[in-house]
């Protein structure tokens, strides 16, 4: 009887080792951004919140679906930004925001966690899905970074077929962008020498309304490593073949399994300059900060120097972070208990 | 006579407090590379090493005579960088590299140590000195980055005359174009299916003999201001509108009185994997390292991920460092002693 109790007792005591290795082994985590900026319940009605929330819930259940099938990071982050890119909610693939000569022109970025492997297009214009050409510049090319055109003929090579810049149209960013340069247009008039203060401030205001769309994913899967992938169509009227954070590796998107996952979104110039989500892993990796306080210095930095915005960061313990400095950020997390958790608010 | 002793004593040490005063506030520091790679005794005739030598020197009194006169290290770096644009022995401006289509795709970045200013354009083909752009994106612009011809197109609102692409050409940058194109085809002859590691093999290879060039300078003023510039023609026969780190603020470029100015030349995808010049700034700020080691602890990293290159390091205190872990790298030192060095190999 001893014996067979003591028989019960090891096989309940391995049993139960297998089921908590087999739920540790399952712990996985998918954080995800749809832009920051001045959202605010003033402008946003209350059906519109209502659509935002369903689509960063959508979205979190597509990275839950490949996630809790033992799917990779880069898996889930890369089909979560496609549906966020297709979804003209987003400032991404379909509803991107308009360029100063009524184009669209779309930036991505793509980072493996466990390798540094990483993959980036900029200034793409007839690619559907943006971050899914990253990754294959990741995986298929020799580079890191491909722009314009040659990014476009690289798709080509790996069958992916162009399509016309007018599929990212939508009335809203049309709208967005001929208000815009009405606002241009009144200003010149009423400066008629503009002062760099006046230009300065006015740039400074239509950052805050326009300028701040971007999507992003970071995840941690059961194999435990991490992903980040950033998409975007840049900001309104931009010119001159202008290049935000985003596609830029170390600014709108890093991941390394030695430190966090970071997707960035905000004004891209300010968050290039003070090389962002590469700052909050170093902050993370060297002066050991949690993923709370490294995201906070950082947003202080960007928020120091004049800019504006927030980011998604992601550890590979599962702790996660959603700073901002602006006034909303759409936002939305899940883990493997499968209860999504959106937000837009602070 | 104590009195007129005592007088003669407070005149000598107040006279020698100004003089250190003076010296201490002359101190400046300019730190300059041309390029690392395969450099061996073997492929670098004596005559053409001294006249490596000689364009170094010609560089750093370029930057010394700037300096000297207390002008800033931002004015050091972009006219030390025009100069090695202009010089067809290094890849940048004049000699740049071929791409595929035969035509010069030039980047370049620069960054402001005190106020974290950047510039940065990326694929322009008709700008004699990138660089000089880049510092009128910073300047003048709202923008950091400006790829194509867009950067072509805001160039010439700030009154800077395009050039024709076959400005760039030199016989010696053709003939390495012809030589790994005819490799190429040889290889593909070879290898009807070609396999993955051979392509890398040989990617590998061409990197190594002709990959590495780019040209940067870092530099200390007398105000105790750093910069970092950055100009390079990219890779020979590079396809798809290929970004390498050059022009990638935290990458190949980038300053901070707070930490360092780093201006990196190597294997691009590896340098931007790493994020190499803002993790050597990381390592200074966040983990105390000297330059030397952040240096050192960096391009371990990146010879770890298989790549391979170097870079110039240089702190407000005028430490300054230039690890590489390629045969040679050229690259010279100056300093307010106007002792000019310059070296090529180990």
């Amino acid at each position: 009887m001893f014996r067979f109790s003591v028989l019960i007792a090891c096989f309940l005591v391995q049993y139960s080792s297998i089921l908590m290795a087999q739920s540790a082994a399952k712990k996985f985590t998918l954080v995800i951004h749809g832009g920051a900026g001045v959202i605010t319940r003033a402008n946003l009605s209350s059906e519109r919140e209502q659509e935002y929330h369903r689509a960063l819930d959508s979205a979190l259940r597509i990275g839950y679906a490949i996630l809790e099938q033992g799917g990779t990071s880069m898996n889930a982050v890369e089909k979560v930004v496609n549906y966020l890119e297709d979804n003209p909610l987003f400032n991404a693939g379909i509803g991107a925001v308009y360029t100063a000569d009524g184009t669209h022109e779309l930036d991505a970025a793509i980072m493996d966690g466990k390798t540094l492997a990483a993959g980036a297009v900029a200034a793409v214009k007839r690619i559907k899905n943006p971050i899914s050409l990253a990754r294959l510049v990741m995986e298929k090319s020799e580079h890191v970074m491909l722009i314009g055109e040659g990014a476009e003929k690289f798709a080509q090579t790996q069958n992916i077929t162009l399509v016309p810049n007018t599929l990212f149209d939508t009335p809203a960013r049309k709208r967005a962008l001929e208000r815009i340069q009405q606002e241009e247009r009144e200003q010149a008039t009423k400066d008629s020498i503009k002062q760099d203060s006046i230009r300065k401030a006015n740039l400074k205001k239509r950052s805050a309304s326009d300028k701040h769309g971007t999507v992003g994913a970071v995840a941690l899967d059961i194999h435990g490593n991490l992903a980040a992938a950033t998409s975007t169509g840049g900001m309104t009227n931009k010119r001159f073949g202008r290049v935000g954070d985003a596609p830029i590796i170390g600014a709108g998107t890093y991941a390394n399994n030695g430190s966090c996952a970071v997707s960035a979104t905000g004004w891209g110039e300010y968050f290039i300059r003070t090389v962002v989500a590469h700052d909050v892993a170093a902050l993370v990796e060297y002066k050991g900060l949690s993923v709370q306080s490294a995201g906070q210095e950082v947003i202080n930095k960007v928020g120091k120097l004049g800019g504006d915005g927030g980011m998604i960061i992601l550890d590979t313990k599962g702790n996660f972070s959603m700073p901002f400095n602006s006034e909303g950020m759409y936002r939305g997390v899940i883990t493997q208990e499968n209860k999504p958790t959106t937000a837009i608010f602070k």
